[in-house]
């Protein structure tokens, strides 16, 4: 297997620097005491508002810029706009005098909750992906199922289980489709369409990992013949395997002549292509019907942040729009206003542009270009440096700011000195595991792996807010360590 | 229509007072400066944790106790158990060391608008429910689709239009139903499930709007008779347009015999469930495979926060879970933890159980149990109001904090002086209606409505966490005064 590496974007070495340190403990102390106040004052009056909010459809964009700031704006600057243009257009939940829908009771307490939750920042997906958060989820689970006096079998104690879900929706749909997958063993999933109608396409690592147009048609001319009815293409934008990109135009062209949605998933790439130089990353995305990147992951929104854009906003709301009477109002009758209610699975959805705008606003698109581009040049540093030591190989060409790399099969078949490649291959999977357990053991680093056409790779993923030069050489340094260890 | 009211629970009016403000603006902006110092402290600390948590599955129920207090807990004491207990059981994806996954980044600006997200708390659905926060998603994601120089077509400027979603999995979920809809026209919902095999089963007012047994085991039969095959019961308890409670035990007896899936929907009335007195409006919950409800909405926690219970996880898990390469590791393969990916649509989850945990431990179970007896004993007091005004009636019998009321017939027809019951029906709905468009346009107090046996009704839901007596006095005395000037 040949080894990549040590490509570059233009621009990248010539960029100006992100001096910014997001997480700066006296900026946030400072800016965080400031929102407490605001907020204890809001608190204070809030009884003094007008309950129901009277603006008129349209009146924040007359008031606001219609573009983010290129640079920095300061956070008093910005709390002013929320005193004088957000306030006026809230609808004021926690006000004594709301005696609409049900409420939606807040406290100190589950507010200082959500902050140590946001400010921690965890991904949950798996037990360990944070082990305190499973824990914890599942011992409040059960503290309140015994405060509800729930039989025994709905709790971990009993064999059954709790999940802390965002919203009812969410909860019925999860339950519903558990439900109709019991009766139906397993011939639907979650989308109502059966995972054997599900095609993952095959792509190559001489393509990059890029899907191929051919091959999506051969696709879905076989599931035609089939008597098929192909309908969805997910084209991705930096895969979590490799970071390898599909390529938008020739694919959007294919769908196109067969009727396809075409979704362009670019959860992890898409922040990058804030910056002119990876822009061409997603070319080909206006025969899109569909984008998505997420704020949560590399632009430094805090979870959950997904930004979703479609050409034909009435084909999602034509599928997931609900107007029971006991929410029918004026405003949604005009026709004239957006409700978001309609584009989502939640009916009660959360307002996350509050932290996006703060972003956008406060490190300015400059900064956040910058901050992109500083964790692509410390991946080049680090990919750099894998091509320094011969032990190693970068597996696959690096498109962003992540490093697919292992101990190459040349080296291993030099430390067992045998030259059957088949158990080299095995060899080296096994070799390279056992090296990414041990340097995750340490707990000074954290690194992830992927499967390559039957390769074990080591993804080395840079993008953590606070991540510095410094910890990259580190982390390299770690690698070899453990390298040398495990070749002894 | 005759008209109710006035009915009263046991211990209602003996409770202890909850004299705790869970807003209190000064003991918000103490316990949120000390949050913040603790989180600046973390971040100034973070590189200095092991980053990949060394806990063993299991580890967190043996530092903790097995149930909530049923008292307060000082906040420090909940702090120290942060910092002993949880910190080591986290993942540090904030750590400048992570290099796993993808960086989930963060930053102070983002932390400060979440905060004001969540301190705000509105729920957003329709437009009018906050037109902030609908007006300044739509405006955000227009910034965000020109920085990344999206076609036109995707953005509100040119008729498409961006979406803030939690995670990718909603994203892809929603637009592959819209994609699945366009081409079906319209034959499945979101689950999979053909909208025309929904079954909404007709209550009535003789029953309080709780769901007959009858009706249910009828209307499967004639399902099955058809040849279809019922799956699923959402049984509720407290409806939105009345809190109405569907008798579970006997319903899920119905439900057994036919091999449905139970659900128990208690978004609203679950909360009060965890006073003994209310504790029967769920038995018969032990025949049910889950229930559900919204400790956002009347148990003090910030949105979003839903609490699902399962008696068998691994029915949600076989729906539900995926498990690709980059996620394997060894405590999932194990088999020893619980993967909450898999009990939801989300793969990147939100650590939503520390607010949970905090508010429990800071409030204590008394004292949450006391904060929904004192809204009972509201609605109980504006109900009675109600009943003293001639010209009002309560349409249902109150269950919880909501009362159900409007001008009666016998006062519209006295108001018109005339006889004919049918053109009066109309009017009072008309009346009603005006009566509450004109409320609600004073911005002195928010109530919404629900249309009953086609009886529009007025809804005042009592909830809101900085309610007290006062507020409720002053709501009944605007609703009067309204009243007053639309009979002039």
């Amino acid at each position: 297997m040949a080894s990549f590496g040590c490509n570059s974007e233009p621009h990248s070495d010539s960029v100006s620097p992100f001096n910014i340190n997001p997480l700066d403990p006296q900026e946030f102390r400072r800016q965080g005491h400031l929102i407490i106040d605001f907020l204890a004052d809001y608190y204070q009056n809030v009884s003094n508002y007008p309950v129901l909010s009277k603006v008129e459809p349209g009146y924040l964009p007359k008031s606001l810029p219609i573009s983010a700031p290129l640079n920095p704006e300061p956070i008093e600057t910005i709390l002013q706009d929320v005193k004088e243009h957000i306030i006026p257009g809230l609808t004021h939940w926690q006000s004594p005098n709301f005696f609409a829908y049900f409420s939606a009771t807040s406290s100190t307490a589950s507010f200082l909750g959500e902050m140590l939750s946001t400010g921690f920042n965890v991904v949950g997906f798996s037990w360990m992906a944070s082990p305190a958060a499973t824990e914890l989820e599942s011992l409040v689970m059960d503290w309140l199922g015994e405060i509800l006096k729930l039989p025994k079998t709905f709790l971990f104690s009993g064999n059954g289980g709790g999940v802390l879900q965002g919203t009812t929706c969410e909860a019925i749909l999860c339950t519903i489709v558990a439900a109709r997958d019991q009766k139906l063993c397993q011939i639907a999933q979650i989308a109502g369409i059966n995972p054997k109608n599900f095609r993952s396409i095959k792509t190559t690592k001489s393509n990059s990992f890029g899907l191929y147009p051919d091959s999506l048609e051969s696709t879905i001319q076989m599931d035609i013949e089939n008597g098929l009815v192909p309908l969805f293409l997910c084209a991705t934008v930096g895969t979590t395997s490799t970071t390898g990109v599909d390529p938008l135009g020739p694919l959007c062209d294919v769908a196109k002549d067969y009727g396809l949605w075409v979704h362009v998933d670019s959860a992890y790439a898409g922040s990058a292509c804030i910056c002119p130089e990876f822009r061409h990353f997603i070319d080909g995305v206006e025969g899109a019907d569909s984008f998505s990147f997420n704020a949560h992951k590399w632009l430094l929104t805090n979870l959950d942040c997904c930004c979703l854009w479609v050409k034909d906003p009435s084909a999602l709301i034509k599928s997931l729009s609900t107007y029971p009477e006991f929410l029918r109002n004026k405003a949604s009758d005009s026709n004239k206003v957006v409700d978001y209610k309609d584009w989502q699975i939640s009916l009660s959805w959360k307002f996350r542009a509050l932290k996006l705008w703060l972003v956008l606003r406060s490190y300015g698109v400059n900064n956040l270009r910058n901050f992109v581009r500083k964790h692509v040049k410390m991946a080049k540093t680090f990919e750099e440096l894998v091509c320094l030591d011969k032990r190693f190989e970068v597996v696959v060409p690096r498109n962003f700011a992540m490093v697919c790399f292992r101990i190459s099969l040349s080296a291993i078949a030099n430390m067992y000195d045998h030259s059957d490649k088949h158990v080299c291959e095995d060899c080296a999977n096994e070799l390279n595991r056992e090296l990414l357990d041990s340097i995750n053991a340490s707990g000074v680093v954290y690194m992830s792996h992927a499967m390559v056409e039957g390769v074990y790779v080591i993804r080395c993923a840079i993008g953590a807010t606070l991540t510095e030069e410094q910890h990259v050489l580190m982390a390299w340094k770690v690698v070899q360590e453990h390298a040398d260890a495990i070749a002894k």
